[in-house]
């Protein structure tokens, strides 16, 4: 449901009433961290354990939304490796159309992002060297093949990791680490405005009483019958 | 055998005239980048896609060698995560001690290594100020129970990276791969010299094209009966 802010807050700090003082300061501390000025896409990740390891990167570098573009690959949460991470996070799928990877980049591109594809293949930019002004989805490909032609055509700028071994490339999950870790390490140091706005806080704040508050319907269906 | 360096790098040379020229390119592209100023000691890891990952970043990253501390779990290299890359490098086993950490330690030690231990619980250094102008290990612990009180206790310095989510820690691959990446990245900038001696790079070498070329021991014999 859509309320106006001042419900939502009203609705955050009643639920907020049922949290430990620890928990609260917790969520505190971290939504300060969270980001939606870099987001990640992954391009039909097959193997769900390093799917769910992106996902617990994510939760630990700060970035709040995962874009999960299916389009052969139906993706799960693998519950040993991402610890939990992905109730913290906004997963948004994209499984519907003919070609999910151009509707992604669409959406994404309606909200501001530069889409910035990895791989090894192009005249590339590296984690220095890429810029981070305006808002960066970074996406990332299926295990062996890589990302698909068309989300590597359709890309307005590309990034490589370098290498200097004799493998070929970095696993998926680790790629993704150095990238988020590197590239949010330069967000902190910079002058980029990449925090929340009071409005995603709030709402990003009440997902979480929701997931700390067992029968929380009951909660909020109190709440706003006493409200009315 | 210990050849001296002459010998060794006659040797080298015949062995590489069994090799494409290609291969040979790639050998001195990659020994350009391979570094012992770096290195990574892993104390009973017990799931080897995790050990075998960070197998795969030390190749990428240049790190020549892997230290492995057996106290507990016999490590051995998960083939499907590894790619191969454990054939490239310099694996160090500790197994035939009681305490297997400590004999690590002082054997680094007497290599001029100072000790770095990762742990997000003492007081400690992140990947921009963690000095490593010196030699420098850097110990990774079990996936579940992190390092040993012994291996906490007896390093010289302790480095943590940050994490700004629920999740308690990072995985330990991916803890590797950003700690091997940022500070190779460091060195690679750096004026300290990392770089291998000419020892070393024929050593390392010399295991490479022996690795590249099959029934390389008759090749060897040959060799030595010829120049004899």
């Amino acid at each position: 449901m859509n309320y106006d802010l001042q419900t939502k807050l009203k609705l955050l700090n009643h639920l907020m009433s049922f949290i430990s003082e620890e928990r609260k300061k917790r969520f505190s501390d971290i939504i300060n961290f969270r980001t939606r000025h870099l987001t990640v896409v992954l391009e039909d990740i097959y193997q769900s354990h390093n799917a769910s390891a992106v996902l617990r990167s994510c939760d630990l570098t700060g970035v709040q939304d995962i874009h999960i573009i299916e389009n052969k690959n139906e993706y799960d949460v693998n519950p040993e490796v991402a610890l939990g991470s992905s109730k913290w996070l906004n997963l948004i799928k994209y499984n519907s159309n003919e070609n999910n990877t151009l509707d992604a980049y669409n959406k994404l591109r309606g909200k501001g992002y530069k889409i910035i594809a990895t791989t090894p293949h192009k005249n590339s930019k590296d984690l220095d060297s890429l810029s981070i002004d305006d808002k960066t989805a970074i996406v990332f490909g299926t295990e062996l093949t890589g990302l698909s032609n068309i989300a590597i055509d359709a890309a307005d700028e590309y990034l490589r990791i370098p290498m200097y071994g004799f493998t070929e490339s970095y696993n998926i999950s680790v790629s993704a680490a150095i990238t988020l870790f590197t590239l949010t390490q330069r967000l902190h140091k910079s002058d980029i405005n990449w925090k929340l706005d009071t409005n995603e806080i709030t709402d990003i704040q009440l997902d979480w009483a929701r997931n700390s508050i067992s029968r929380h319907e009951v909660v909020e269906k109190h709440f706003f019958n006493n409200m009315n």
